[in-house]
C-alpha cells in the first residue's frame, strides 16, 4: 500500500523517520510529500514541543537517543528552529521528479546530519552543490508562483485531513504522528 | 534498576503503560508514584493533547490502537477529563502499602476498564468494595491533610526532576515520557 509522508526540514523527527526510509519503502511505496509545519501550527494551534520548555528539554534528549539507536547523525543548527520555507519551496519544485530523492538528501543532511544554517542561501547552495545537483536551477524555482502555491496546497491538503505536527502519515485515510509511530505505519501498509 | 512510573488515574496513557506493569517489573523494580497532572500542566503550561484538536482526534485513535495491540478494554468515561483528586488522595494515602496494587486495579480498571465516572464517590467505592478493599476508610483517608500534602509533594518533586505530563518514568537520573517508551526504559533499566 501507498504511504504518505508528510515531512518539513525543520523537524528534527521528519528527519529521523527520513533516516529510516528503506524500512518504509519495504513495507509500501513512499510518496515524501513536502508541506509546512508552520502553516499547519498556524491552522491547528501551536503544539511544537518548543513551548512547553520542559517538554523541549525532553525531546531534545528523546531525539538523541533515537538517532543513537538508529546509528544516525542528529546535530542541531546554532540557530534553532529557522526558517525552512526556501529548501521547502525547492521540494515542493522537484517533488515527482527524478532528483527529489537526491534533493531530500542532500537537504536533510545539512540540516541534522552537520547542522548547518540551511536558511541561508549561500550554505543551501553548497549543499546541493555537493550533491551533484544543479543549485543555481533549483534555487530559482523557490520564488517561482506555482512553487509556492503547489506547497501551500500540500499543506492545506494536509491540515484537512487531520495533520497537526510533523511528520505525518497517511495509508489511505489512517493518520499516524511522530517518528515513533513508523512501526504502526508500516504494519497499517503490510499487515501481517 | 529502580523504575519510578509517576501516573495519574485521569490520564489514558498512564492506563495504557499501567495494563504493561508485568513487562516493566521483569525490568526492574517499579515503583508506582501517585502524582497530579493537573498540577504538573499547571507548572510547565498545558500540554495535553486536547488543546489541540486535531491532535486530540489523533490521540485517542492512537490510544485505541495501543490497546488493541496490548488486548485490553480502553474506554473512556462519558465525561472525560474529569477531577482524579479525591482517588489521586487515595493512592497517596495507601502509596507503599500492601493494598496499594489492588487499589490502583480497582481504580483503573474502573475508569478505563469499565469507562466509569470515579470522580463520583459512589461510583469509587462500588469500585473499591468490588475490589475486596475497605472502601470506607479509604475514602475517609482522602480528606486527610497529610495525604493531601504528600500528593502535592510528589507532583513537585516530579515537576522538579523535568515532568510535563504522564505517564513519566525515572531510571535513576533518565526521564522517560509516554506509554510509547516503554521499550526505553526497559532497556535503561535492563540494558542488553
Amino acid at each position: 500500500m501507498r504511504i504518505e509522508f508528510f515531512f518539513d526540514f525543520g523537524s528534527p523527527a521528519s528527519y529521523l523517520a527520513w533516516t529510516q526510509l528503506a524500512k518504509l519503502e519495504a513495507a509500501g511505496e513512499v510518496a515524501l510529500r513536502p508541506f509546512l509545519l508552520g502553516g499547519v501550527f498556524k491552522a491547528t494551534g501551536n503544539n511544537s514541543p518548543v513551548t512547553v520548555p520542559a517538554k523541549g528539554k525532553w525531546m531534545t534528549e528523546d531525539l538523541h537517543r533515537w538517532a543513537d539507536a538508529y546509528g544516525v547523525p542528529l546535530k542541531f543548527p546554532r540557530s534553532f528552529p529557522l526558517n525552512t520555507i526556501a529548501p521547502m519551496r525547492g521540494a515542493a519544485a522537484l517533488e515527482g521528479d527524478a532528483r527529489f530523492p537526491t534533493y531530500v538528501q542532500a537537504v536533510y543532511e545539512a540540516m541534522f546530519g552537520r547542522g548547518e544554517d540551511i536558511s541561508d542561501p549561500e550554505t543551501l547552495r553548497a549543499a546541493l552543490k555537493g550533491a551533484g545537483l544543479d543549485a543555481k536551477a533549483i534555487l530559482g524555482s523557490m520564488t517561482e508562483e506555482p512553487v509556492k502555491a503547489k506547497l501551500k496546497a500540500t499543506t492545506e491538503e494536509a491540515i484537512a485531513r487531520g495533520a497537526f505536527g510533523a511528520p505525518t502519515f497517511f495509508v489511505a485515510d489512517q493518520m499516524h504522528f511522530g517518528n515513533d509511530r513508523i512501526d504502526w505505519v508500516i504494519r497499517a501498509a503490510k499487515p501481517a
